[in-house]
């Protein structure tokens, strides 16, 4: 499939207070690279996405226990892209599947950290990563513990620039107050999931570090596991992900998202379809541009099984546009989930 | 009416990580003394208090306009009570009372936290208070600039510990950041409303403060404005704090704890009565209590209108240890909103 | 004179990254008050700002050889007003009046900073002043020696906050080197002359310091010592202040405004009149209002004759939303003095 | 050509507040070598400097897009120059010619620090420069971040020393106080143009600079592109550069140069060339030498396009003793853009 005439131009953002641009939507390999989509088909959706501009690659060791790193790896090699072009990814926690013993392959120890880091770059084959994220809080380290070791792999030129994945806003905050205190390098970035339907940590929890750390965002989920696709509104399909058993965590989504509130879920993302088609575009297409019109998101990161979802995601560039002030009320309206303004300076 | 035989001694926790020790019930000013309790009865229930080993005695400078902190002085005055036996405290934030030009006798600046604690202290006739609280945080205000202010107010020895109240969790480890930053002091202690029916704030957002920080706490609203009582079972008594229309803010009170879910709260609570009955203390005395078996609570700052009621406060203390882990369990199963357990050490 | 009906209400700014605020609009003592201003006439013009609303007074050690300084406090005290509501300031650099020996009376030594704020404070008749400024920058002084004196000034509680005034950018930027290294408070604000005619400093020159350093503006001269009142078109009238010979420092500013540009400058002022008439308000409002449409500008220091010249000022603050970008433009292209635009972040 | 006997020895100056030296006269690659000169072109310039005692060769990643380090990097080697008499330098910011992307290629970013300083290195064929600049100012980049970049590659053995060019004096005073903050080094050297006809940024905005941070200067463009050798008395002549379309920049140069003031330049220089006929030497010797009189001055780096070129340039060190004080002042009567006298200690 080649690449279709109407895409829109790619946008980069800042990442935070940095001077490191991503592009606004970015590829991501969760459940997909290394997992249900075979090489040749990662190689097929990472070649559309870097012609479409992105030049944001997501990984971390633990998806798809480290095939995703090997074959985005591989992928870079096979076409040639230039290092400097690209910003990658991957991130340290869950690295469990590499030890026999998991006792201290897994977490954000200093032991961890330095040996997750140098199987990530042995997987992914490259010298050091853009970014390196701490995937989980971890509350059995100390968190001086963890700075030191994320600020050991920039000293070593591992990784450039370091962040947090779900971490709480007051950890965030006491992982710059030892940064700070021993002038060393806070965390940048961090990497939430964000979508209508899930909002409160980015626009209330997170609200104040914006300006007192310089967060930047590489939001995960923008269409909530696909809900906000709409293609559950009758149901769930026998071949979505929700009815795959193999996939890890589904039993923790599927309490997670659906429980009593799944009806009322389904519900709500019904009536949201109207607006998108009022706009004239996809659902899906809607849920993304929402995302990035969050200035605080610096990169939206997607996750296609196609060259064509690759096409649609890019798509949602053009769409950011249209969400006026109006729409976005009328989206909130349906939503009733936005959180109270908060007034504040700087 | 003299002091019952049955009343239990006073305990006493150290407040946060500090060496300070404050009675585990306090007594507040807030609505009462300087306001609709005159002056005589102000005296009354102080002395009852202090009498019962009560130590800590919370004003602010907006309770009652600054009358709470003007009667509250008298009090410790006229009964010859030894300054070093007490622990005083006040609140800067809505000093608007005292200015012709609201602009800068309000928030946390640098010049409303020195002229008001100035101004404070010489309501109560004191040379410093024990503990200072930013009544609010500021988000108009650097919070580096709130924590100097508030170390210059410890370093001209007008106070001797500082804290917050309603702070978010990141906002204090910001303050603690600036505090490390500048080695300067960080605050010490928060104040919280908390109670059965609100609990989050306490037991999830700060959860990882009160290693990080030390922070102690020192409650306000054990008894959720008199809803955990029961006496709203029947309706809205005409005489309640609730039928005040000159109680300030008494209208925001009622949107926030009633509105759909008042019909919800009083079921519930009526739900906690057995479990009172059962263990032979009153409803109030359960709340109370409950609340001081969390053992990040330092202090429970109680109100009474009268002797009697500092007294049935007091009973609360001989109530802990009947709040055994099954009783726990048993109100949790009613209150239904327990945070997830924080597996975290240190 | 009473006070007109049509004046409209006071706008109060931020003072840079800090939680004071200032009137847009305050009133200098420069060249008036204790100069040729009379008690009385200083005495009405005060009275008749702070019932604008007005409350920042600016003062300076030098201004009448301390006499601006002891007929502001008179009125402070003659008038009642409460010392929380007001914005005093006072600057310190040349105090050679108040010493037979000049040697150590002037300059930014501790010994200077020190003793003359203490009698600036005897003057004034007060504890403290909100802010006092660094009145010049001094070469012979070493900046940390400077930057620890008025951190002195601020620690031992006589004055709030602490800024320069006509320093060089760089010179900002090193005292809060020093003041970082040292965990001390940096200069927050910085008092330049700032008129349509001189406008390089403060949009060019200190760019970089908003952000960087959170500066806020106290500008003075905003009609550039009156010629931006149109008064000159037709020559300097007799009883003008470029016809007074005993105005300090009028040898100077004749040169510096006059010269070989001066008939240029009459020019350019008469070609910006049809601006004011066509947007129905005399020069000097547009002038003003020019200056307060730069929000980095806290508040525009104006010097007032008379009552009437107060309300004049007053009345700026209704003409500054009437300078939509079109017109802004406009007066661009007549002064052709506008900086290249700079791209900057944060 | 073989080395004239009339050269003088060369002249070395310690590089600001350092123990470094470097030759008064060096040779750097702007526009020349790896540009409109050849290979054979560069390497005879480069030998004939250095057999004369210049022992520093500035260069950047974006002379004639890499060409520049890549012909002095082999010219180093087929001479079998040790590299402990060099002084090798680079630029990074513009290195958008070495990627498909521009987005992360230029700047200040730690990514394009780090990864221009790599290719750099690689192109040069060393393991070290000397120094490395920050070849403009990044207002989209936090100055944290490019001084700890900066760091990184001192701290990696990549580089020696890092400084600016072109930065503004307060930005410079900026990333002392980070480094200062970080206990890092900040930058020992700025490279700015210098020259009779643009001295304001040497004289006036640096002025505090030298004293404060020790601030050397490796100036660049001391002829101001040929204009002060007197070449365009009489019109730009065919083969000068200013003919040349080819020339990246041009355009900018001659709008920048020229425009309304070219004829008024145009005469200043012809006024200037009975000065140097007083003193027996040619108007581009007086020029240079003019800049060395400068004390602030470590090192003019001058172009050359001929080995006579060379000779040319080091015979001003033996002029700079002819500027004597009365010279100094008939010069600056006729340039007539002599800086007010700053006075300053330190």
């Amino acid at each position: 499939m080649s690449k279709p005439e109407d895409l829109p131009p790619m946008a980069y953002r800042f990442l935070g207070r940095s001077g490191l641009q991503v592009s606004a939507i970015s590829l991501g390999g969760w459940l997909t690279y290394g997992g249900h989509i075979d090489r040749e088909g990662t190689f097929k959706c990472m070649k559309a996405a870097y012609d479409c501009g992105v030049n944001f690659f997501d990984c971390a060791e633990e998806y798809s226990k480290g095939d995703s790193e090997v074959v985005m790896g591989e992928a870079i090699r096979k076409f040639g892209w230039k290092r400097n072009d690209l910003v990658v990814s991957t991130k340290l926690y869950w690295g469990g599947a590499f030890g026999d013993n998991p006792v201290n392959n897994k977490g954000l120890s200093r032991k961890h950290v330095l040996e997750g880091m140098d199987a990530s770059l042995k997987r992914l084959g490259l010298d050091y990563v853009d970014l390196v994220y701490a995937h989980r809080p971890d509350r059995q380290t100390p968190i001086e513990e963890t700075v030191r070791a994320f600020n050991h792999l920039i000293n070593t030129g591992k990784a450039l620039y370091w962040g947090t994945s779900e971490w709480n806003a007051d950890e965030i905050a006491q992982a710059w107050r030892y940064a700070d205190k021993l002038g060393m390098i806070g965390p940048l970035m961090e990497q939430p999931a964000y979508n209508m339907l899930n909002r409160d940590k980015v626009e209330r929890e997170y609200a104040h570090l914006y300006r007192e750390t310089g967060l930047g965002l590489t939001i995960f989920s923008p269409l909530n596991k696909g809900i906000l696709t709409g293609k559950y509104k009758n149901g769930i399909p026998e071949n979505s992900r929700f009815s795959h058993t193999d996939v890890p965590f589904i039993g923790s989504y599927m309490k997670q998202n659906a429980g009593d509130k799944w009806d009322a879920v389904v519900e709500q993302v019904n009536r949201l379809e109207p607006v998108a088609e009022k706009l004239g575009i996809k659902l899906a297409t809607l849920a993304l541009a929402w995302v990035l019109r969050n200035q605080n998101v610096s990169s939206a990161i997607t996750g296609a099984s196609s060259v064509e979802q690759v096409y649609e995601n890019i798509r949602a560039l053009q769409a950011v546009d249209k969400l006026t002030p109006e729409i976005m009320d009328e989206i909130d309206q349906i939503l009733g989930n936005k959180p109270p303004k908060i007034v504040a300076r700087f």
